[in-house]
């Protein structure tokens, strides 16, 4: 939250339509509300948002379970696309009618979105507002996690679990284009289907087979490099024992939950590394120094038609209960956006 | 073990006195008995003993829960200082009559002990054979894992489990040496003086104050950056809440376990890095490279006095039996080592 804001241009209505979480509980707590547009502060820049990404996070935080941090929106969303309406001070990137995707604290799922510029990237080239929209919290996952928290190197074996969500879908494109083999898991044989045809060396439908005993069988018995795990629970043993020697299993979520019991012997012996994080929290220069590593080792992968977003379906954000619906079914294929008129 | 060894040199007596461990069980097991003295291999050096330290690994390989590396010898002992007394094939770095000490894969505990010359470093001007014995372990251990595995910076908190352990008093001194503070955990009053006394700026006697609390009281709420743990079990639950965010927590052994139920949570909200490694089995040329590290970065503080093994007690080879039943005491501060004569 800013503590000095520059004045909303006349263009721009003084409220606007947000989702609001009334209560927290199921997908029908999201509803349409009217909230004041936010202006921006220092360093922000004010979204017209065309398009906003559905994400996990959003889902816990409707059930009460993911407080946003202090000073951010109660209004869920946490990646948007659209156009620059208004420039607060001390922002110099961009000029009105820019069109931007961000990464946001919150907000997203609104007419208008504040956003840091330091964490927006230009769109794409050939990318629809939604495709846009469906990029930052997947690629900023991503990057962060697989290949600075867990330096993924080229004819290195990336272990994904979830390949058809969105950080799976994202995940699998850009290991494939920085040359490491990847394997992933993934519930049905559809979902298996859709990993290979993106570039999967190996999908793995974890209602039916060990995902311990195929990952070692693929890699010739030595185990994934990198995991890149949101399961938990029952999953963090066996990550141990699919991992080869010297090892980084990345944690970004607990689907599963977080406590287990393990037998640690595994981590002294092959020397992993086991390790996670979180990006919402994050210090903004931290935010800002991976949206720079993004912009320079990713957006081109985009531009060479090597990576692009895997779209599941499109809700108006009038429907936003519906959108999350859609995710807490599990059926998707890559991401779910929500369209602002 | 080498597929061509040098012939000994006449002044080498064929057979030798060693430890051998009868059957597996208490500190009584390990009796002198006759063994052919063994031949310097390719890239090997053979040592006349003059002390052997004694490691935990050691008791874990006495009680037949830690088995010799394939090709190392069945005799305990993972650290000598001696004499040269022979060279093998492809050997440059000695002549007869140097002194060295020496990380060894098993055989130490005898009166001639062969070691790779890769591993070896030249016994410190000042310090006495048993002092030079004191050394490999500790150093090898501790400047792989505090400082190239957890790389603890000048400035940061380390904390480490077993103060007065050879390993604890080690640390103590090479991290104060290299500007990190310095807290542990240790099982008495007389104990945690004794680390004080060492440089330790913390000494948590553990069986009547809570770690945590106190690592987090002397770090301002932070926690330590580093931890160095040989304990596991309950520890590991533990040292998750005392690290600071962004901690690296390094696992070497489980003496209360490798077996846990743990709350990761705090894995990835605070992106601890929780990772291990052991020293014995280890490619030669991994060892090899962190020789080279210790003697450009460790030796030179043996030699300005900031760094000197903090010794025990001696005991002769004959009585290795007695130098077991001390460790598991565990009522010595600093290390414990045979003397051969």
């Amino acid at each position: 939250m800013s503590t000095t804001s520059a004045p909303l241009p006349a263009s721009v209505p003084a409220t606007m339509t947000a989702i609001t979480i009334g209560a927290f509980g199921g997908p029908e707590v999201l509803t349409p509300g009217e909230r004041p547009t936010p202006a921006p502060g220092p360093g922000e820049i004010l979204v017209k948002v065309e398009a906003a990404g559905v994400n996990r996070p959003d889902v816990m935080q409707r059930k009460g379970l993911y407080p946003p941090p202090p000073g951010a929106s109660d209004v869920p969303g946490l990646e948007i696309a659209g156009t620059v309406v208004a420039l607060g001070p001390q922002t110099s990137r961009y000029k009105l009618g820019d069109k931007v995707c961000a990464l946001v604290a919150g907000g997203g799922y609104a007419q208008y979105c504040t956003a840091q510029e330091a964490i927006t990237l230009p769109v794409p080239e050939g990318l629809s507002m939604a495709e846009a929209a469906a990029l930052p919290e997947t690629v900023f996952t991503v990057w962060n996690n697989i290949f600075e928290r867990g330096h993924l190197a080229a004819g290195e074996w990336l272990l994904v679990h979830g390949g058809t969500s969105g950080i799976g879908t994202t995940a699998i494109q850009m290991a494939k284009a920085f040359g490491a083999h990847v394997a992933v898991t993934a519930g049905s044989d559809d979902k298996c289907a859709a990993c290979i045809r993106l570039g999967a060396d190996l999908a793995v439908n974890y209602r039916e087979k060990d995902f311990v005993a195929e990952v070692k069988s693929a890699t010739g018995g030595k185990g994934a490099n990198v995991i890149l795990d949101m399961i938990g629970g029952p999953y963090i043993q066996k990550n141990y024992e699919a991992a080869a020697v010297d090892g980084r299993i990345v944690q970004i979520a607990f689907q599963k939950g977080a406590k287990a019991e393990v037998d640690f012997m595994r981590v002294m012996m092959k020397r992993l590394v086991h390790t996670g994080s979180t990006l919402r929290a994050r210090p903004l220069a931290e935010k800002a120094a991976l949206a720079e590593g993004i912009m320079q080792k990713v957006w081109p992968l985009i531009s060479e038609g090597r990576l692009r977003p895997v779209m599941d379906q499109s809700f108006p954000l009038a429907e936003a209960a519906r959108a999350h619906e859609r995710m807490e079914a599990s059926t998707h294929i890559g991401k779910i956006v929500l369209t602002v008129s």
